[in-house]
């Protein structure tokens, strides 16, 4: 009764040959491994990480050449022989995390995100720009039947991101979150997880526009920092009690950010880091976040568990993700737009076109 | 049946006149309000806070002139109308946590050295360079009878704080806790406590003589700074599978252990920040920190639950605190000792010379 | 600036004289002391502790005579010497924890319910049946300004438990949880409160009229144990991976319901028993229990912390309360009512009549 | 340069054929599937639950005919093509859990012993009790070099139980813990890692010589339930504040050991049930319960990740385990022994003869 597919050899793909640039050709398609899946990706969504693999700007060796992507939504066409838990036909995500060797004491801590052998897609391993791809099954995202897999791409990494890092923060219903970046892409996510944890959201971005977005999303309060002159001031003022916000959920960590989040966040309240730019620091007073006892986490991607969590609040219609879909073929443009600080919301490529 | 006390009308104090000195004169003997005991202080501990207190180099206002001094360690002579829950002639410690409103969201949640209106023995109230010294009933630390007040001292704060310390790395027993400075005077008692806890040390200093002295206290490896050529990796090669101490407590936060302690404590781990310096920073590489999802966590002095565990190990004889007893008198030269780096170990004054 | 309040000297008060029945009389309106204050009661919930308080159900010593109630909202019109943290004229609540040491360890740990010496209003002193009633400062809840009394009270001991509880229970965002007895008056703030705090609920109780109402205050599936002829296996269906709850909130322990708990709670969930009947025991099958690694816990009231929290859900309209009010005078009509198990959703009693 | 072993086709096992008995005879040996391991089993302990598992005591369907046994210490001789992460010649310990299916939330929770796919040893598929046993690789426990097997082989089973029974107690060191049951074998086993994890141990059980014992062991209490006219005081008296210890750990849970245990310990304590006995029942006063806010939680065995640390405190030395060794031929007179209630300690068999 299991549908069996048509598996092409060739496939499109967009290919890193060299740092800088990816190429649009046709690749041979892979055979799963005895514990992998092979996942005819409909749709990927796409990532700075995405650019800073493209660009090589990491301290951390990828593999050459390179097809990126690691927000792939789509169908397993083919299983492993050792496969038993995802059938041919269902709907699955692959995401950053392709596989991790599951018997390490992070694996068996349900902390997989830190193996030191952690397979990455479109990194180390190739991703999800091409029409099909390779996941360790273990770590394959189980998609409900009926999801929309165009919609769903960008929680794949975006989604689960940001809901891992709002638990990181350990704050409570109830409490109060401060998000940084609200306005952009990953943000909005933010906003809306944050809402549907129990969270009061206190967004932080620069500009009107944003702030009637964040509004809509249920942020209850909005602090733009174009137009504050002192940012400090008046988030600790946006909370009722003016002690500030129990978290703050830094979604690009620069420098400037990071410091004044140390100083308006709580004491005893938690600033949590998000993304990964390549050669920032974090920098902040030490007298202030001792007597405060402020905790300063990095929050990297989710793990298994955390990954059907943040899909089941996505399912649920809790949390829309705004994007806009191009054809792979023009992953190119995208990247140009990233680099150009241009892309506000998602982009989302249809490997059919 | 309660003991009474002749308690005299003058007595003798080191008093900061003048900030970077003090003054070793008669003052009056004060009387507590209804909600406050008097203490009569045997011996009161030597803190650096003391000096930064006199040396005025924090960012918070204090009073002046003051009578500086946190750690003292005494008898209960008399007591305000609404106390009833300690009486003349028990025992009692006096800490740096005068006061608190025991109202606020900080106070009811267990976190009262978080409150905003905390008085500070020694700096925002008269402390415990004087014989007779003025606290809150309700956070007056309780010394069991019969407790050897001159050993007792250093506890209340140096003793309770790096219990508060541990207590925030989250290490459970038989993880590793790395301690930088482990062969100080806070060091040997975080020693100390951490092995009470179960947890498993690895002590960090400088010099042969503090190794020894590390590992009689039950430190199972030594890494020496003033030796190692490379700390991050000697530190990490010193945990049995290579992957680093579950947690860091850095003792003295300086901007290079800080960034060494970010980069070898383990994926996951926590560096716990305690000590106060003016003026100084934290820094540390964004990426390598969110993609070890590690915690920085400032630890201030501990609350009156943690006073209470800080002092029950100290009564079970597992924590011994290395002093040398000198008169009040003498404060000065100690003070002296300290702005050298002279001072190892802690210093007590006792009051009656 | 303060107002001030002409308070009389006598007042109508509910006076259990004798167990089993009250009397609606005259008694001297009392004059706080230096820790306590003086609220000036508007309102009232009526709770079924306050029947077993009457009837003298309970294994625990009580005040005679005793003037009943814990659910007292109204004003603060004399606050004694000491108190500095709330002014005449301010809004505050009475609740079942009038007081405690504020000192022991449970007390200094945030959990001053478990405090010894706790004083309990309308139990082992005199509550808020009456016109104006006393409490220490520390525990009286805050009100803000502007809100309506009449709603508010049933909050001040129904309202606070049930989060309470739900706090206990340790589900999380996103996780299910099944309310016993959800169609209730306690049933109907607990969906609320379960609902704000991002949880699923899976309403428990009987009869279509009590589905219809768990299903409009945010319930997603309904339980109807009069018709269920296996309870066990429709709770565990009724989740999505047929796993069942995560939590369960027992608002009436009594042996049946608290078995069926215990087996259809998911592996590593909590069953939180809330409710004080006299003579229940608890009772379950060992080895399931075990092997699932089920937890068990008793919830008693929130303390301080909690009820500020609680109280927050509330003036944010998160949690609407079906209340009828009735005059203070006609408690004992409430009282038969609720003896006859009559009573639906929560009676207040306005003290002015 | 991997070792290679001869291994041999037929092999001596203890088999269950009927219900109640076991047969000592000469069974093929397996092959590894190709995610698993075959382990030459030099030592064996014996537990309770392979007599339950002879004499079909539980509701849980088990395989037949049988091999019993799960607490085997070993060689890897053989493994999977699919197994790179543990070595032909490295030491190993199969338990209990034989395999999971990593998968589902609660394998990707760390909560793998709740798996519903479970395999379990000697239960649902054949264990220890025979030279030659299979295990899934990603099941079987690491042990170091040089453990010596016979004394390890205990700690498979009982004392990851112990173990992880102390961990969900929530005990943290300072605190007192109650052991019920601590002069027999899980006894003296669960003293030692409480007192590694720096608990204070309150021993419970009867007669002198297990005073004694538990003394020796590290007990700071010992309370002798056979002299003992009022257990319930005598516990909370032994602790220094008489509230009670902070947890309780019941080895055997057994009806008034149980009550009990909920009266003695302290309020917001938990009580620790292990152990699987047949049809046995909790039963406890629910106003008690919930007044003083207990928890009651089921602990089964532990994971990979408590396996792993319940491994590192016994090759630190910190636990020995008090044990007895037969031939495997002799299994039969073991299971009388233990039948007749005459064993105290653990027995270990030696597969060899």
């Amino acid at each position: 009764m299991a549908t069996t597919y048509e598996i092409p050899t060739e496939q499109w793909a967009q290919v890193i040959e060299q740092t800088g640039s990816t190429v649009y050709k046709k690749i041979p398609v892979q055979t799963p491994g005895p514990d992998e899946v092979l996942v005819h990706v409909k749709y990927s969504g796409v990532c700075h990480t995405d650019l800073h693999a493209r660009n090589g700007d990491w301290p951390l060796t990828r593999k050459t050449p390179l097809v990126g992507g690691h927000e792939g939504a789509g169908v397993v066409v083919a299983v492993g022989a050792l496969v038993n838990d995802i059938k041919v036909g269902e709907l699955a995500g692959i995401k950053w995390l392709n596989g991790s060797c599951l018997n390490c004491s992070f694996c068996q801590s349900a902390d997989e995100s830190l193996c030191q052998d952690a397979l990455l897609s479109g990194y180390t391993v190739d991703g999800t720009f091409q029409e099909y791809a390779i996941a360790k099954a273990a770590h394959v995202a189980r998609i409900p039947d009926g999801t929309d897999l165009e919609a769903v791409a960008p929680v794949l990494c975006a989604g689960i991101t940001v809901y891992k890092g709002l638990k990181e923060s350990a704050a409570r219903p109830g409490q109060w979150v401060a998000i940084v970046g609200a306005g952009g892409g990953l943000g909005s996510m933010a906003i809306q997880y944050a809402r549907a944890m129990g969270l009061r959201v206190l967004a932080i971005d620069g500009g009107e526009e944003k702030g009637r977005s964040c509004a809509q999303l249920g942020a209850e309060v909005y602090v733009d920092y174009t137009t504050s002159t002192d940012l400090v001031a008046d988030v600790k003022r946006a909370t009722p009690d003016g002690l500030g916000p129990h978290a703050v959920l830094l979604l690009a960590v620069q420098e400037k950010p990071f410091q004044q989040a140390a100083e308006y966040v709580r004491s005893r309240g938690s600033v949590v880091c998000i993304g990964l730019p390549a050669g920032a620091y974090l920098k902040a007073p030490v007298f202030d976040f001792v007597a405060r006892m402020v905790s300063i986490k990095g929050s990297y991607v989710g793990g298994r568990q955390d990954t059907r969590e943040a899909l089941d609040f996505f399912t649920r219609g809790l949390v829309k993700v705004p994007s806009k879909t191009v054809g792979l073929s023009q992953l190119g443009e995208v990247y140009e737009m990233m680099a150009q600080g241009k892309v506000v919301g998602r982009y989302v490529v249809d490997t059919s076109r």
